[in-house]
C-alpha cells in the first residue's frame, strides 16, 4: 500500500481552517467542502451522552448526501441541553450559507471540554468568508481539528483513477465504540451511500474500533466518508482493501500520538477460539495499565502479559497452550515465563513500535488492537486539561 | 463501628515476620498462626492464570480448617509451571512442620513479580525457627506481606466477647474478582466453615470486589477468614455487620494507599435500574483514567463524569435524569453541567477523600466503588517495577 508522500485531496475537495478565538492562537475551526454533492456514510460514538453534533449528525446522515463538514475544537457541545442542539444546527446553517448549500448537507463536529456552552456567535462570525480561503492541502484542515494532538494527521492513496484521503484527530478519551474521535474520509470514486456504509463499517471494525488510548469512550466520536464521484466508478474490491489499509494506518498514527505516548503498542491475539475472544483479549492487553507502563519503561516484567490475558474471565484460555512474544522475541511458552536474558527483552520493548503477540493455541481466530504506552505525560496533560 | 485504636489479635492468634533475603532489607516472609484449629473460608482471584499458591489454596480450603497462613513477598510464584505447585506445597509443609500441624491446614500466599521461580530453599530455611518469634501485634505480620504498600495495614474490632482482625496488603494490580490482593481475617468467634463462607462472600461483594486501583486483576488475589472459636458463640447478625463494615474500611485503606495515590476516590451510583447497572457504573467511573486524572489535578472538568457514565453502553441511562455531585457539591443536573464557580468544584476535588455520587434517576438500586486518583507516581513505580 503506497500512501502519497504528501497527502492530497481527491478531485473536487478542498478545505480551510482558521483561529477564531476559541483557543489563544492555534487553529480552532475547519471547513471541508466538496464542490459537488457527495454520497456519504458515517459512524458515531455509542456513548450514551452523545454531543449535540452527534445527535444532529445521525439525522443528517440519513439523507446519505453531504456537501461539507464543519468542525470546531476547544468546546465539545456535549451535555449542553436543548440549546446545544440549537447551536449545532446554527453551525450547520452558517456553513451551508457560506458554500451555498442546505444545512441538511453539512455534517457538524465539535470536540474539547464537555459541558461548556458552544460560543456560537464567534463560530458563526468565524465561518463567514471561509469559502474564499478553501485550498487543496488536507493538512490545513487537519490542523483546524486538533485538540491535544501534537501534529496534524492526513493520509492519501490512489485507487485506479480515484484518490482516498483521510483527515483525523484524536489523542485522549479514545476507545471508539463505533468510530474514532474524528476521522473524515474523502474520495472522488463513485459509490452509493449504502456501499459506503457497508465498507466503512467493515473497515472501522478492524481499525478505529480496535484503537484505545485510555479506555475512555468519547461523547463526540465521528467517522464519516464522502464520495463525490468525480473520478467515476472504481473496482469495489480494490477500493475496499485500500479503505481498510488506510483506516488501519490512520489508527496507528492516532495511537502513536496518544496523549503522552512515547511508543505505538500493537497487540495481536491469535489462535483464539472465537473472533470475539481475540478482540476482547487484544483490547484488554492494549488497555492494561501494567502492560502500558511496562512498555513505557521497557521493563521486562513480561509476566504481566499472562495477568492481562487471564483477567478475561469469560474467554477460552488454556494456560498450558498460551505463548507470547515481543517484537518476535519469545517471552512466554506454555503459560510460563521463559528464562531469557532481560537485556534482550528490554531491547524488544524499546523500539518505537512494540508488537506484542499472544498465541492462545485454542483456535484459528485473531485480532489486532492499537494503543500506546502510559507515561507521566498522560497524567500531567489530563490533570489540568480543563484549566489549561 | 469503633475500630480499636491499635489493632490487636483475637484470642489464640499470633504472627511473626522476617527478612530472609528475597528483598534487600525489608520484611519478606510472614506467618500467622492459630494455637487451635480454626474453621476457615477463602475467596481467590478469578484470573485464568492463578498463581500456584491459589491453585493449592483452592484445594486446601475445601477442608474448611486452617491452623496457619504463610506468605512471602517479592516473588509471586505465578506462571512457574509444575515446579511452582511443588514449591507452594513445600512452603506449606515447611510451615506445618514449624508449628506441628499438617500441610493441609496451612494456606500459602506469594506476591511479587510474575514468572520468576520461587526461591524455595531460602523460604524453607527462613521459616525454620519462626514459631519462637510469634507475638501479638498484627502489624508485625502485616509488614511481612507488603509489596509496594507504603505502610502495614491492620484493623480490629470487638463483637460481644469476640474480636475480628483484618490484616491486608495491596497497592497495584488491584481489581479483585472474587477477593482482594491479600486480606486475612482472624476471629475467635465460633462459626462453621459454611457460615464463614457465606458471610465472607456477602462482605467481599460490597467491599473488596468493589475496589479497583488500576483495573488490572492480580493472579494472586486471596481473601481468607479463620475462626478459632476461643471466644465462643456470637450473635451472627452482629458479627456479619461488623465483618462487612471492617471489610469496607480495609478496602478504603487499600484504595487510599493505591500505587501513587494522593486521594481516596469513592464513587456511588444510585437511582440505578438494577444492582448490576449500579455496580458497573460505579466501577467504570472509579476506573476511568480521565476521572482519575481529574481527581489527581483537582481539575473541575466534570463533564468527564457524563462521558464515563455514558460509556456503559449496556446500562439503562436517561441523560435528562442524570445528576452528579462531588463531596455534596452539585455539578451536573438533568444531564447537563451546572454553571458553577470553578473554584468551588476545585475545592470539592481537593479533599483527602473525594466522594463522587451519580444519581441515575431511573430506579432504586445503588453501589459504591473504591479507588484512587491516577498520578505520575503510578507510572514511575510501574515503569520499572521488575528492575527495582
Amino acid at each position: 500500500m503506497d500512501f502519497h508522500s504528501a497527502p492530497r485531496f481527491p478531485r473536487g475537495f478542498r478545505c480551510a481552517s482558521r483561529n477564531i478565538g476559541l483557543k489563544p492562537d492555534a487553529k480552532d475551526l475547519a471547513l471541508f467542502v466538496s464542490e459537488v454533492e457527495a454520497t456519504a456514510a458515517a459512524l458515531f460514538t455509542r456513548n450514551q451522552f452523545p454531543g449535540a453534533p452527534v445527535i444532529l449528525g445521525r439525522e443528517t446522515i440519513k439523507g446519505g448526501r453531504l456537501r461539507a463538514i464543519v468542525v470546531n475544537s476547544k468546546v465539545s457541545n456535549v451535555a449542553t441541553g436543548a440549546v446545544g442542539l440549537t447551536n449545532a444546527k446554527r453551525m450547520a446553517t452558517a456553513a451551508a450559507r457560506e458554500i451555498a448549500a442546505t444545512p441538511d448537507r453539512v455534517l457538524v463536529s465539535s470536540t474539547g471540554v464537555i459541558g461548556i456552552p458552544l460560543p456560537i456567535d464567534k463560530i458563526e462570525a468565524g465561518i463567514h468568508g471561509m469559502s474564499a480561503e478553501l485550498q487543496g492541502d488536507p493538512l490545513v484542515g487537519a490542523e483546524g481539528i486538533m485538540t491535544t494532538d501534537t501534529h496534524p494527521k492526513a493520509l492519501s492513496v490512489s485507487v485506479g483513477e480515484a484518490t482516498i484521503t483521510w483527515v483525523a484527530k484524536g489523542s485522549g478519551m479514545i476507545e471508539p465504540n463505533m468510530a474514532t474521535m474524528l476521522a473524515y474520509i474523502f474520495t472522488d470514486a463513485a459509490l452509493t451511500a449504502m456501499d459506503l456504509d457497508g465498507m466503512l463499517r467493515a473497515a472501522a471494525r478492524v481499525s478505529f474500533n480496535m484503537l484505545s488510548v485510555d479506555s475512555d469512550t468519547s461523547t463526540s466520536d465521528t467517522c464519516a466518508i464522502l464520495a463525490n464521484g468525480m473520478a467515476g466508478a472504481v473496482d469495489a474490491k480494490a477500493f475496499s482493501e485500500c479503505l481498510v489499509a488506510g483506516c488501519i494506518r490512520m489508527t496507528e498514527v492516532l495511537a502513536r500520538d496518544g496523549e503522552g505516548a512515547t511508543r505505538l503498542l500493537r497487540v495481536t491475539a491469535r489462535g483464539a477460539k472465537s473472533a470475539s475472544d481475540a478482540r476482547r483479549i487484544a483490547k484488554t492487553l492494549v488497555n492494561s495499565p501494567l502492560i502500558k507502563t511496562m512498555v513505557n519503561g521497557a521493563d521486562p516484567n513480561v509476566g504481566r502479559i499472562l495477568m492481562a490475558v487471564g483477567k478475561c474471565v469469560d474467554c477460552t484460555i488454556v494456560p498450558d497452550k498460551t505463548s507470547a512474544s515481543i517484537n518476535g522475541f519469545d517471552v512466554v511458552r506454555k503459560g510460563a515465563r521463559l528464562d531469557f536474558d532481560d537485556q534482550r527483552a528490554r531491547e524488544a520493548l524499546s523500539t518505537d513500535t512494540v508488537d506484542l503477540v499472544v498465541d492462545l493455541g485454542v483456535g484459528g481466530e485473531s485480532a489486532t488492537a492499537y494503543g500506546c504506552d502510559l507515561s507521566t505525560g498522560y497524567i500531567t496533560e489530563n490533570a489540568a486539561y480543563y484549566s489549561s
